[in-house]
């Protein structure tokens, strides 16, 4: 290699301002395993394959979720809207300081069992096939298995909602 | 589990619409391998990591960066400003119909050899670290090597610039 990487130099500042003009969409995640259920709110979330249709999303090492999503092997996207913010600041919070914070918004069991918003524009239910260690979280791919649309409500974006979790 | 996946079914129309409703930011990717160079305009991109701060990104396997990409293992990443949506349209072209492309914006090489755009207000160049296989494509996991605030032009997004890639 032309540039060996081990003499380039990251200054802390410039990487949390570069990094925060990455742009980014809400979302609640549902996962259940047998009669636990959670939804968190998450934003590293992309589409990665047309065909098959495929997601990933990062999901932290330290929190609740990431148990009963390994176990089930399955969760669902609610995409909020831009009347959504209040619900994505709810379900936001750690779930070890607000265990119960699914009772926050309204919700149904999608056709994985994991938890969909009620109101949310649009839905997505996925399958994991692979996962990835990724520093403090894990990178999950999943396979799209189910989707409906619920409305034309205009989706809610980071900026939007006024929401930091980048950098 | 309780919901078996394999009696779920896709409605084609629906995941489309489900899909297009992620919200994407819109990214110049650089890459090198010796005297090659190219950049493409990307939209699945991430990060997926806080410490160490990581990236993910998704590379389609019939394009042709993907294997300066593998060769080099590093990648740069510069932001779109809302004034770039040109540059965005002209790098998001395929490269066998137009291989020279990346004459057609303003451009320096990085600290990893892989070329950013002058004018970006962001960059981020970023060491491979892990790759996932991801259907058409495969999810590179990078971490950021370097950083730079070019300005204080605000990012462009998929939506402002009234691209579609996702669905």
């Amino acid at each position: 290699m032309a540039n060996p990487t081990d003499q380039i130099t990251l200054d802390p500042a410039a990487k949390k301002a570069a990094l925060r003009m990455f742009t980014y969409g809400l979302y609640a995640i549902g996962v259940a395993h047998g009669e636990d259920r959670n939804m968190f709110t998450a934003n590293w979330l992309t589409q990665v394959s047309f065909e098959p249709p495929l997601v990933s999303i990062s999901v932290e090492n330290d929190g609740h979720s990431i148990g009963l999503l390994r176990e089930s092997g399955v969760f669902a996207i609610s995409v909020f809207s831009t009347d959504q913010r209040e619900q994505a600041g709810a379900l936001g919070k750690r779930w070890k300081l607000r265990p119960d914070k699914i009772g926050d918004v309204r919700n149904r069991p999608g056709v994985t069992g994991c938890p969909v918003l009620e109101d949310a524009p649009g839905v997505v239910e996925c399958r994991v096939i692979d996962q990835m260690a990724a520093g403090d979280s894990t990178v999950f791919l999943a396979e799209v298995i189910h989707a409906e649309v619920q409305g034309d409500a205009q989706p809610l974006t980071m900026q939007e909602a006024g929401f930091r979790h980048a950098g």
